[in-house]
């Protein structure tokens, strides 16, 4: 029996969101999961994703259609259920999307953390697991970034959102010690559930490297576009830490566990696999698992880009006991889509 | 005829907002004037200081007792006149307060803000002045400082808001090439109109040194609390550049016409003398001007308060053709309140 037993997952229908809940189920916690479908597929009938993380765990979801901006509906999911702690996945998260409508993006992602927080201490419930990103450390200082790099020099806006929070997180925790967070900056979540139900599905254009990648190996694009081969790493293209969304989900449950037995009120975790990978080299993989040809198109940086970037894991590793499993191997593995696309898996 | 005919002041009947409402009828503006009474005096027949702006000037201003959380009442005011430009002075403003209640901080002074950009870009009005300040610079790593010192390593709340305002205003105008915006940082306003029928008349307890030290040259305080005399400056006391609050009110005037005749984009400017003056020479000032001797007792530092602190205001000088002219003489000369307290004036 977990300490926290029910989890509210805001931006539960989303790729990570979706992966966790599949964990906090196996995990024997009762989820609750709202999202607005703004990144997410889903109707009024539901989210397809959450009904295929019920189909592979065997267990029951409750969700709600809601929005974060919409402060009353919000309260009523906490009045109706006694939410011990919320994983806060909900944001607006295209990076590109983010420069060309920034007060969108500020009033998302800001006004939805500031209406989420408001309403958690209106109920007492003080925990949470928030979503942040390897983006608040901006250009590295030095590699692998620990936790203790500085943060606030962001290349874009929905990165600035990110550190924004994290900064209000540090005030409210530092102003009310019942408050009981934990921030995880993630590096590059890629891959899906091995069951091959769920996975990335991006509902907006996208030029992130492995959803691209995947269209191209189904046809569904002609040629996988690199922005930059001019970068200074040993083959010219920018270099990530990738990390399987499933290892990402299990550090969202050992976040939770530590939260569990811990009052931190605010700590702050990587979670990468410390090993930074090229574009080129992803690729390479993805061709050989797939024995799929990828053809590429180089073009210019895109601005804001980051040339290289990868974690040091050893924080989480030591603190939650928590560290990566999977290969990037099996991050090629399977690329699935569900909802309204059918699944495939190309290792088939 | 100024080139922006109506102006919208938020935060209107504030200290800062009352004294440059004076200056914008003065320049020939009409002004409409919004508060919520947060920070100023006033209750449903309105303002005490802005029927006393009426009385300087011989003009009227149209009042509402309104919230920028309010969207439709904010909306409402938006379809009801032809806004030109908006100055925008309301927020939550107390640093102490603001590292108790961060939340309130947050949710009051960027989602007031947030909303206002909305309402303002849906009607078609893109002109702004903010009203920043000097705080978004934390720490100097040099004196004067000049607009280009790095900003964001803040020291309180109230100071992250702004700095996270400014970084909204970067991104909005990099966005979109309709905004017009100038962000004024502020360095210590203190003073009163030369009439001494508005000033500054805090309606929450305070620290703040010029209304505390009036309060005690009236008696209606025993002893001037000094927070920290062994600070590394020549008397051991904190420097700051104090700055008449009609001086600040015509350098909104300067920014406004320069908005009318300039497509900026986001500009940013100091509002300071480039005079740095120590809390003990505050003092001695106040006590010749006034003739009245104030007790001290010093006390410990606050926490997050800065060394010493200056303006290099030459690029307010050289674009907007501001400066300031009254000096700290002038600045202790009136002390005034307004509105519930009966207006006195020190040196009658």
């Amino acid at each position: 029996m977990p300490r926290f037993k029910t989890i509210l997952v805001t931006g539960g229908a989303g790729y990570i969101g979706s992966h966790c809940v599949v964990d906090l189920l196996n995990a024997g916690h009762d989820v609750i999961a709202i999202d607005n479908f703004a990144n997410a597929v889903g109707d009024e009938e539901g989210s397809p994703a959450l009904k295929r993380a019920e189909q592979i765990t065997g267990k029951n979801i409750v969700f709600y259609e809601a929005d974060l901006l919409n402060k009353p509906q919000i309260n009523d999911i906490f009045d109706k259920h006694p939410i011990d702690c919320v994983i806060h996945f909900a944001a607006l998260k295209a990076v590109g999307e983010s420069m060309q409508q920034p007060l969108l993006y500020y009033q998302n992602n800001l006004l939805g953390m500031l209406n989420l927080l408001e309403i958690m201490r209106s109920h007492e419930c003080y925990q949470m697991v928030f979503s942040s990103s390897c983006t608040v450390y901006g250009e590295p200082e030095y590699l692998p970034i620990t936790e203790t790099h500085p943060t606030g020099s962001i290349t874009n806006v929905y990165g600035r959102t990110k550190y924004f929070i994290e900064e209000m997180l540090k005030d409210l925790s530092a102003a009310d010690e019942k408050w009981n967070i934990i921030s995880l900056r993630y590096f590059n979540p890629v891959g899906a559930h091995p069951s091959g139900l769920i996975g990335e599905d991006p509902t907006k254009e996208f030029t992130n490297l492995m959803p691209f990648m995947a269209q191209v190996a189904l046809g569904k694009k002609p040629v996988l576009t690199v922005f930059g081969n001019d970068y200074n790493t040993p083959d010219g293209t920018g270099i990530r830490d990738y990390i399987h969304v499933m290892d990402l989900a299990s550090g969202h449950v050992a976040a939770l566990n530590f939260l569990g037995s811990n009052q931190v009120r605010l700590k702050v975790y990587n979670l990468g696999t410390g090993r930074g990978v090229s574009v080129k080299e992803l690729v390479e993989v993805f061709e050989r698992v797939t024995k799929t040809k990828i053809p590429l198109k180089y073009v210019d940086r895109r601005l804001g880009d980051i040339t290289a970037m990868w974690a040091d894991a050893s924080l989480a590793k030591e603190e939650l006991g928590w560290s990566t499993k999977l290969t990037i191997e099996e991050m090629c593995k399977y690329k699935t889509g569900c909802g309204i696309i059918k699944p495939f898996n190309i290792t088939q």
